[in-house]
């Protein structure tokens, strides 16, 4: 008895295998119950259990940020499927196959005050890329044991003999849309919606499925190569003397190292990384702001490239945004499959191919221009490295000296995620070991799933996780631990400033009663409490001598996931912070 | 400095003055900042500062289910809002003003790979009564040192003298659009959004108003009287021998005790109520599926009614639900200002008044009608509470005897919230005093904000209050607690069967492992630790002396709110509730 006796749920059940979808995150409930049944009763899918929606799809998520395929959030009828959107939001801009799958009640039962009844259909509106809103399997109605409408006209259609012929097209129309809906998450590489409808019997069982789906083709993921789009960015890249190669969020690996280093070889070319681009290379520059921030007219316009060549998704740095909005390059070209966004009103081009191909095509011919533009700037960053390393050595314990030990321990070969929103910029700050993979939420920038999604991803990678956040976040997604799958290797470092410290940051008025209470948000939580409650071992760090012992033995094996937190003085922070883009000049 | 210096910022404060619209609920950010400035410096406002959106909004609801006026939540632009979606929906069908106002980017900083920016206008699709989608204020993009499309646009008509007019067309329009919306709040009982874009500078104060809005007129809301329909309802109820009135979620006071009186005179006339009705008398059938539960078909073609009139919001109980669907009325009539459902396929009239006007319009000429109809019932019903007595004593420890011993220490005259879902089912079994008025989140009778919305109420009540609820529906919403509103009178009691117990009451195949974990969803937390991080005084009871015990000082003063968690035997629990319906035949 392995089969919800719904044909639609078998069917729903089975697509998802069919189209390989191993992963699947349910939260509890009662309209559902026909998906759980056939999900968790078959041993190619590996089921999850976790109770809060807004953690379940964070942590779903998590996994699809891994593995880059489609995963599965299913839940049940009303608000649910709500608490699923922060996610959903999440993944539609950082790129993300979700597949959210909610049950509904039958339509005629919806708007007629059954409870756990909202308007499922469409909820997510333009932040999924595909809708697919099944309709009600005919064969089930009548099994209703609800003396309603719906049943009322299935027998009244079955007199007439109707039924079978319907029920035919419904369940090949449902095929259809779920088919659709599975491919648009793969094309787009984003989240998808799946409307299930039940009716009432949900819990029967059978033996076999009654099901025999059609055939289908898998979606053509080829890259189509235009011609002469590359040969005008060829010509284009052989004049141009500066340059400018940005890259936001990216897997790791996503460009080889032979191209970096082809690029690198390039003395017109500059490579500016964001910490979540997961690139390498002795030539880069990975922390703009720490280039940038001390930037003065002349050297904004010294650093103006004339082409800007953009990869990867999302970009958390606020000042190169600002650069390029005002130095605009004459020319921008994003390079991504899917999307390219208009960040600095200038997108000249969308070139829709991988990065890989899209390096191949444009340097395996191109030879390297001759310029100052990298050779001068290499200078500024030695000085900056430098002066980097000084300012260290005069600033009192803080979140920017916390930052600075906490990242130099992450281990070697693992990977990091890092919270939203002061825990990335700071981790930004710092030349992380080339070994270790970066991950952050930056498709909304939110602080409502990182714990979930850093979980998420530590239950499908080889490596050890450690996650590194602020309390805000922390406390905000404490549900996120909540969940019977983080791996005892896991780590999380919280940096507590008794609030939302990035406010201390921006240009508000600070230090009265008002900025404290609705901007800064103080309080005096810890996270021991969570951390006894949900099993991880605890310790605390509240100067540089405890943070020291503590990473000692931070990351040695152990028989529980572990959690440091480390207290910093929120009054300093700031003007450390401030004071640090002036020092490094 | 007290007010921003955004003149959008200062009419959206100043229009929510003018609607009298006191109790404002903030979620840090920045974007929101203007609005953060303006609220938090006026006095006429009650201003509250809570982190986690989802809390926050239930927070509101809590606030505006016991005002019963709009109660207004800020946030940030990004996935903030989405976190607000769940009690959005909870308010959209419990008919609660919830005024959401977002801070969102300007228009042409939206979809361009800026962060915590997603597509905010209309995020809430056909979950709110109104979308006010506002303007960027001109003179705000002046001001924005950003130099983009908008600044440079702004330029072009600046130099063409455009822009003095165009501003005080924006300015105006805006004032409509926010009139609108706090009207559709207040004219629908129920949410609304309000979307407001703002440039940077977001932190620039000036002292005074530099806006000088429209007057404006408040919206009629005078009840308008069918007399055609009321004549029509009079003479088919004189005519009715068998007329059941249903009253679902109800304010308290709502329906004037001479009316009930006056129906209860009436021996055609059932009154069924469910506890969160708030209705008392005598004569009338609260705890529905006690009564019901244990009807035979004969039972129930005797208990159809040939009129039924229902008031007050969704029912709780399923099996009058399907009773209903059933054994139709011949004719339903739904009596409520705002909406009708047709809950029973049955509806023939929705009579948009208040109860206390259709009920004096009705009775006030109308003559009882001779009828065995309430006098066999109220036979039923005596024999139901004996057997109910009975089988109290006769069953061991258990959630049964638990919500027992729980509902009648709950104080008198005081407020009691409670859970989604087993909780408010078990204590509709009960009978309480009455002189407790009782709420509970039947809108969507989601888990996901129970706690939240109870701490809400407790705010702004003169009654102490008392918050009943499940383990799940208390984990999920954990973050309530993390809240400086809590009066030290609130009281918290968590019924843990350590899983959504309500699952072993449905029909699925129990004591599996797989059931355990994806349906009942097991685990062995407790409330300990939340308590003990958020401040409150943490009692535990594992039996009936422990809760005796537990309950005699539970109520008294204190300096800390208390929580009471009482744990039960999830193995015991479902056959002791599913016998109970057997033995009260």
């Amino acid at each position: 008895m392995n089969y919800s006796k719904i044909p639609l749920a078998q069917t729903v059940v089975t697509l998802c295998k069919t189209h390989n979808i191993k992963h699947i995150v349910i939260s509890p409930g009662s309209r559902n119950a026909p998906l759980t049944i056939g999900f968790t009763h078959d041993d190619f899918f590996k089921c999850y259990s976790i109770v809060d929606e807004r953690c379940a799809a964070f942590f779903a998520m998590g996994i699809a940020q891994q593995t880059q395929e489609p995963t599965v959030v299913v839940c049940t009828s009303g608000s649910a499927l709500l608490n699923y959107f922060p996610a959903v939001s999440e993944a539609y801009y950082s790129r993300i196959p979700l597949v959210v799958i909610s049950a509904d009640r039958p339509p005629h039962l919806v708007d007629i005050g059954d409870g756990q009844t909202i308007k499922q259909k469409n909820v997510y509106g333009k932040h999924v890329f595909h809708n697919a809103n099944l309709k009600l399997d005919i064969s089930e109605a009548q099994n209703s044991n609800e003396n309603d409408n719906a049943s009322f006209f299935n027998k009244l259609e079955k007199s007439l003999g109707k039924i079978s012929s319907q029920q035919n097209t419904v369940q090949s129309k449902n095929e259809t849309k779920i088919h659709k809906a599975l491919h648009a998450a793969v094309i787009n590489s984003g989240p998808v919606h799946i409307n299930v409808p039940f009716d009432e019997p949900l819990y029967e069982r059978v033996n076999a499925l009654t099901i025999s789906p059609k055939p289908f083709r898998l979606p053509n993921l080829e890259e189509d190569i235009d011609k002469v789009l590359i040969e005008d960015c060829r010509k284009k890249w052989a004049n141009a003397k500066r340059k400018l190669v940005l890259v936001g969020v990216l897997q790791p690996n996503s460009i080889e190292q032979r191209w970096l280093d082809e690029l690198a070889k390039d003395d017109s070319v500059i490579i500016l990384t964001e910490t979540t681009s997961n690139l390498h290379h002795n030539d880069i520059f990975p922390g703009i702001d720490k280039l940038i921030s001390a930037f003065d007219e002349e050297d904004f316009i010294k650093f103006q490239p004339e082409i800007l060549v953009t990869f990867g998704g999302l970009i958390v740095s606020k000042r190169i945004k600002r650069f390029l909005r005002n130095y605009k390059p004459v020319s921008h070209w994003h390079v991504d499959l899917h999307h390219a966004n208009d960040t600095f009103f200038a997108l000249k081009k969308h070139i829709q191919l991988k990065p890989n191909t899209f390096l191949e095509l444009l340097l395996s011919i191109s030879k390297t221009t001759k310029s100052d533009y990298k050779p001068y700037w290499l200078k500024t960053r030695a000085r900056r490295r430098l002066m980097h390393d000084n300012y260290l050595k005069s600033i009192p314990f803080s979140d920017f000296t916390v930052f600075n030990s906490v990242l130099k321990s992450v281990p070697e070969n693992s990977q990091l995620q890092v919270g939203n929103s002061s825990a990335i910029r700071y981790t930004q700050l710092f030349q992380l070991s080339d070994t270790i993979t970066v991950f952050c939420n930056r498709g909304t920038s939110g602080i409502d799933g990182c714990t979930s999604t850093a979980i998420g991803a530590a239950t499908v990678t080889d490596k050890r996780v450690t996650f590194i956040t602020g309390d805000l976040s922390f406390l905000y997604d404490s549900n996120a631990l909540w969940n019977n799958y983080i791996p005892n290797s896991f780590r999380i470092i919280v940096i507590n400033n008794n609030g939302g410290g990035i406010f201390r940051i921006l240009p508000g008025h600070k230090n009265t009663e008002n900025f404290d209470k609705f901007f800064e948000t103080k309080h005096q939580l810890d996270a021991s409490h969570l951390s006894k409650m949900f099993g991880f071992e605890y310790v605390a760090a509240h100067n540089q001598d405890d943070l020291k012992n503590a990473l000692k033995s931070f990351y040695s094996i152990s028989d529980q996931p572990k959690l440091l937190e480390v207290f910093t003085p929120s009054a300093l922070n700031d003007s450390i912070l401030l004071d640090y883009f002036q020092f490094i000049k």
